[in-house]
């Protein structure tokens, strides 16, 4: 089983490729849940949606999120009745908040909420919240502290970010099956997400970061920098201010602890060249994935890059 | 002040004519609730919706329920969701459930949400539910123990009804200026809806019965039955299982404790003069509104009638 840790739209377009040339009982997808939000009442799993809607064919190609063709008929009544409605939720993606928020509220994990709806939407690959348990990433900002949703969406991503908080997340546990995945996995791989906002919420959940140092499969990441930027969002900013480099240097600072091969672009050739080591494979190819075939292509790419044994060191 | 007492959509009809001869700040509706429903985890108010449409212009003509060209599209996916999908919210009308939801969990009573609605949608017209507190109409059918809306929507009211019992109206207090109302009313009319599920409710919230005897104003009805059968829906079912005749003595019977005045269809020129009495009077007239004219012709009838003092009889 291949073992992908994603979260939004970068990573969906790599789950795409790897649901292409994986058989999808072998795809078992880690989703980060430190975006969810409250919204109009309803729990809404964004980056978990993006993953449903991507393995189920449903999701937007122009929007990156939602479901193509949506309408957004209930979102402009909103605003009439002076509601919020600067996230947008679409009339037919309103119908998975409603059946999660009534599955939650019945008393039902978050897990199984999304096994239940992967199932209903003819998923046969396996997504997995990070945690059952609630963790909010928090950003401190020149405009106070706002949910990672409030930063996105709402103010564009164009406030300065002082901190980033992962609340909750010390006493998160893991969502069942999400150890015994890593573990158990033949290859790791890290989606094009941005690591700190993306990937980190996932990996300060208790025991999943000691998890990926323990386990016996190769772990490689596709880095979501390009020729020293970030491909979408804020990445290269969030980066800098952790104190990492926004090259494909800071993707493998990281994810530096367990980390064996770093997929780049081949615009990031000269870095990869001073980056490669006996501890760091790293290999070049096409990352921007602008077709069904460029995923495809990227996703069987690094599938057979990991296809050694750790120790072996990834064949980067 | 004008008090108006209704229920489904034939009262909502009368509504929107009286709209039509009366200023907007002189009228008061008060409405049922013991259709209320949670559906998808949302309180639905269906009577005070099809009210709130009615005065705000946004009522589908063709249904009688939910907003003028609205659409289902949510509703589509909450069926291929296994979500239930017997009961029909549109995309717009949604917005009002998602509204109204937030209201109520945010702590604001139903009536505080109804007001903030009905001001959200312009209109100037006084629309109160009968009771802040959950009533809830039960009916013990062939088929076991249902909620209205299960009668009425998901069996389509096919069903023998042995009993209609509205569960925690022994301790429901009327809300906030509905005995106001009905103290200082100038006239009380009750629409043309379901004496047993749709009036029965309000009048069995406590004190509200006492007020209608105890008031000054002329309280007229309008018959929701015509030529001894029931405009639409299950009326005459329903009267004959209370034990009343279902026709416009039957209505009478419903309200015989404080009643001044009845208005019947031509149709029942016969009944209407055996009826007639030194205690009530009975006037016919073309009670069938399919028309927006003829909303507004009924509408003025009943007005005219009513303006005169209590004891005096009404002017029917």
């Amino acid at each position: 089983v291949i073992v992908v840790f994603t979260g939004g739209t970068g990573g969906a377009k790599l789950v795409q490729g790897l649901h292409q040339v994986v058989a999808p009982e072998e795809l078992t997808v880690i989703v980060n849940t430190g975006d969810d939000i409250e919204w109009w009442g309803l729990h809404v799993s964004p980056d978990i949606d993006t993953i449903l809607y991507a393995l189920s064919g449903l999701l937007s190609t122009e929007r990156g999120w939602g479901v193509e063709g949506d309408s957004f008929r209930c979102l402009e009544r909103m605003k009439q009745l002076g509601q919020p409605s600067w996230f947008s939720l679409g009339d037919l993606d309103l119908a998975t908040h409603l059946t999660r928020t009534a599955m939650l509220r019945a008393g039902k994990s978050l897990s199984r909420a999304t096994t239940e709806l992967a199932t209903k939407l003819g998923i046969r690959a396996r997504v997995l919240p990070m945690s059952d348990d609630r963790v909010s990433t928090m950003l401190d900002t020149a405009k106070g502290t706002l949910t990672f949703q409030e930063y996105f969406v709402r103010e564009r991503h164009q406030v300065e970010v002082r901190r980033v908080r992962f609340e909750g997340a010390h006493r998160a546990r893991p969502a069942p099956g999400v150890i015994e995945s890593i573990v158990a996995a033949e290859a790791i791989i890290f989606a094009p997400s941005n690591p700190v906002t993306s990937i980190g919420p996932i990996l300060a959940v208790l025991g999943i970061r000691d998890a990926l140092k323990q386990t016996k499969a190769p772990i490689a990441a596709v880095s979501p920098i390009v020729g020293g930027a970030a491909v979408s969002g804020p990445a290269g900013a969030l980066m800098k201010m952790m104190g990492w480099p926004s090259t494909i240097a800071g993707v493998a600072k990281a994810y530096e602890d367990f980390l064996d091969g770093l997929v780049a672009d081949h615009a990031d050739e000269a870095e990869a060249s001073v980056l490669r080591s006996e501890d760091l494979r790293v290999r070049c190819t096409n990352t921007i994935m602008n077709s069904p075939a460029a995923r495809r292509d990227l996703a069987r790419f690094v599938v057979e890059a990991c296809a050694v044994k750790r120790g072996a060191g990834v064949g980067l």
